[in-house]
């Protein structure tokens, strides 16, 4: 293929790479834990291409949460386009909260569905099982999560026996070794399969429990240092980002800081009048306890508009209200997919609906979160040097298969 | 003296103490700080208050730098009143950045002074020098700083030969034994001559090199928390705060986020229209290059206030710019001190002047530093149960002693 050959995909257009392009979303990557790393020592790989590759800084989707970041990250387009805005949304009609993690709700395609279809060799793997069927929709090629490693199928999957292929054990869904899977199935990819693309995407169960630069964190960056030192060495072009930041959400002493924002309403607006969704809700919620620092309120008869924004705007640890229009516009969300209300909690402060309906007793460790404009900002390292864009650019996320398919011609 | 006794201070009022009161301002203690301590099991007296005594939160003063804290913490009122809002500001009748530190500019009297000459008996020990005349302003007793400790004069501090009393030899003033000092003077003062009020003030050259949880960290708490420790067996009541937070300012590869603000305003606007002054500049700046998110610009003639401002908010890193009367309302500042627009800048970024007046080169460790809203909230823990004020009360660190003393009735 000549290599001016280019893919528009969702109105972008994409060149086609000559060498292996190799995207990792490192799950709740706060820049800090990749300094603190380097500091330590930990990360000789992430050391070099700091000095030799590029290292930018570039916003996230809000909400800061993993599915509609994964999903601008293989689009190329923000939710507005996508449709995916968190794992939960109310579906007004049915009156119920519906996940979106099904390709149903996908309103655009992917780079690997467009790669793919144009004779691309693609592979994408992911910790969670959630988010395959929606990262894989319409694609051809490999494309399974560690989670279910031991059930990926030539069929289903496009590959099998993944045990063997990474001579790992099937790892804990909570776990480091989740996402170190991840890692090993990609290098043993790329040496025996050589994709054209692939995309590595990992979880955040370290980063919820660890802050940067202590020894469970660190142990994590060495780990993931080790493997792209591989994957460099292989002649992969490495495009690192993350799917959102991490905050600690507690005080002095590590009691987390939550606005329990249904029992609020209630008691002030009145019970049944307002409903608070938490779109970081999911089956996984151990690490987090499904309090993060965003929440959607959607209003029912008898309740205004204004009185409820104002109240509440005015409690402590809330950043900011927006109305659907508002929250729309500001952070490209769909619309009909987010509440009458935007609430995004401060950096330190995270949003539960009713106390109740929190279960912290399995948070062994002081409460880290994301969710909030305070985790958007993210690292972009490429293990080339690439040119800046114009300083007017907003650096994103979910440019990172764009630059690095520029640095791979 | 009867327990009912109370003395009014700056417009409020504080009950008599019959235990000694010891206030310990810990020099950029982000809550994190002391969270991590504790995880990694350094600092069991600060894990035994966070179980039976009391830890809340509180906003400091911004711009979260120390003076202005400082002055709060022992007035007990913002620099609305004190006056103090800054190291630096602009005399514009002589065109001249002129040091705050002085007690000339002060404009209220502190609790120390008060409570001397009401009879108590008053130590107050700071690392640097900087804070000393401005704490010891009119009071009785013992005043002094670490870094100038063996210097120390009967007339002039109240106390000598310091280094036979705490059996420490003079500490440089860049280093964790200039904080290491005061706690060890002041305990050594409390055995010795049980004064009815202590404040301890430490300076944050740990915390612009080490994150929460990291070692150089971890060791600084673990210090504090052996001195603590003696306090509290000495039968003082203790609360402890923060005159700011601290975040890291940099990104993944620990490259400084700077906006030289000076050079932006010169090349937009025109050169000498705008003065851009940074109240952080003090002559101890090694440790952290005079960089902090928080600037104020005073406008030359031709330049346009509406314009100025529009132009700064639309800079990448930029939190929000206000006029002087919206800054000296929201942050309760001596509008005569501060410039014609306030300007914080957010969580990662810091603000410059010129690029040429900034030495970066003594930052051997990656830029961590504070003056912006996103260090603005801190520590308030005490040794004693007290009891919360109502939900509306907003907690400032210049409560502590307020507080402190009610527990020590």
């Amino acid at each position: 293929m000549s290599s001016s050959k280019t893919l528009q995909v969702n109105g972008r257009n994409y060149p086609w790479m000559k060498h292996p392009v190799v995207v990792v979303c490192v799950d709740g990557c706060e820049q800090e834990y990749i300094n603190q790393a380097i500091q330590a020592g930990v990360a000789p790989f992430l050391k070099k291409i700091a000095a030799q590759g590029t290292t930018w800084s570039g916003d996230c989707v809000v909400p800061s949460f993993t599915n509609p970041n994964n999903l601008s990250i293989v689009t190329g387009v923000p939710p507005a386009v996508h449709g995916i805005c968190g794992n939960y949304f109310l579906d007004r009609e049915a009156n119920q909260e519906v996940m979106m993690n099904d390709a149903k709700y996908l309103r655009a395609g992917t780079l690997f569905a467009a790669f793919s279809d144009a004779g691309a060799k693609v592979a994408v793997i992911t910790a969670k099982d959630k988010l395959r069927s929606l990262l894989g929709h319409k694609m051809r090629g490999i494309c399974f999560s560690a989670e279910k490693a031991d059930q990926a199928t030539m069929e289903q999957n496009g590959i099998t026996n993944l045990l063997e292929l990474t001579g790992m054990p099937l790892p804990s869904v909570y776990s480091a070794e989740l996402s170190e899977f991840v890692f090993a199935a990609g290098v043993k990819l790329l040496e025996t399969q050589r994709p054209d693309i692939m995309y590595l995407s990992t979880t955040d169960y370290i980063q919820h429990k660890y802050a940067p630069g202590t020894p469970g964190a660190n142990a994590f960056y060495a780990m993931m240092d080790h493997y792209l030192t591989q994957l460099d060495a292989l002649g992969a072009v490495i495009g690192l980002t993350a799917d959102h930041g991490m905050n600690a959400k507690t005080d002095s002493a590590g009691k987390p800081n939550v606005i329990y924002l249904q029992d609020v309403l209630d008691a002030r607006v009145g019970a049944g009048k307002t409903r608070v969704i938490l779109p970081i809700t999911d089956p996984y919620v151990v690490h987090h306890g499904a309090l993060g620092s965003y929440a959607t309120v959607y209003l029912n008869d008898g309740a205004n508009l204004d009185s409820v924004s104002r109240q509440i705007a005015a409690l402590q640890g809330i950043e900011v209200v927006l109305t659907r229009a508002e929250a729309a516009a500001r952070f490209e969300l769909p619309p009909d997919r987010i509440g009458d209300l935007v609430i995004v909690s401060e950096r330190l402060t995270v949003i539960g609906t009713s106390t109740a309906r929190h279960d912290l007793s399995e948070l062994t460790l002081p409460l880290r979160s994301h969710g909030g404009i305070s985790e958007q900002r993210v690292p972009l390292m490429f293990n080339r040097r690439i040119e800046a864009p114009p300083s007017d650019h907003r650096l994103r996320n979910f440019d990172v298969f764009y630059f690095a398919m520029q640095a791979a011609v």
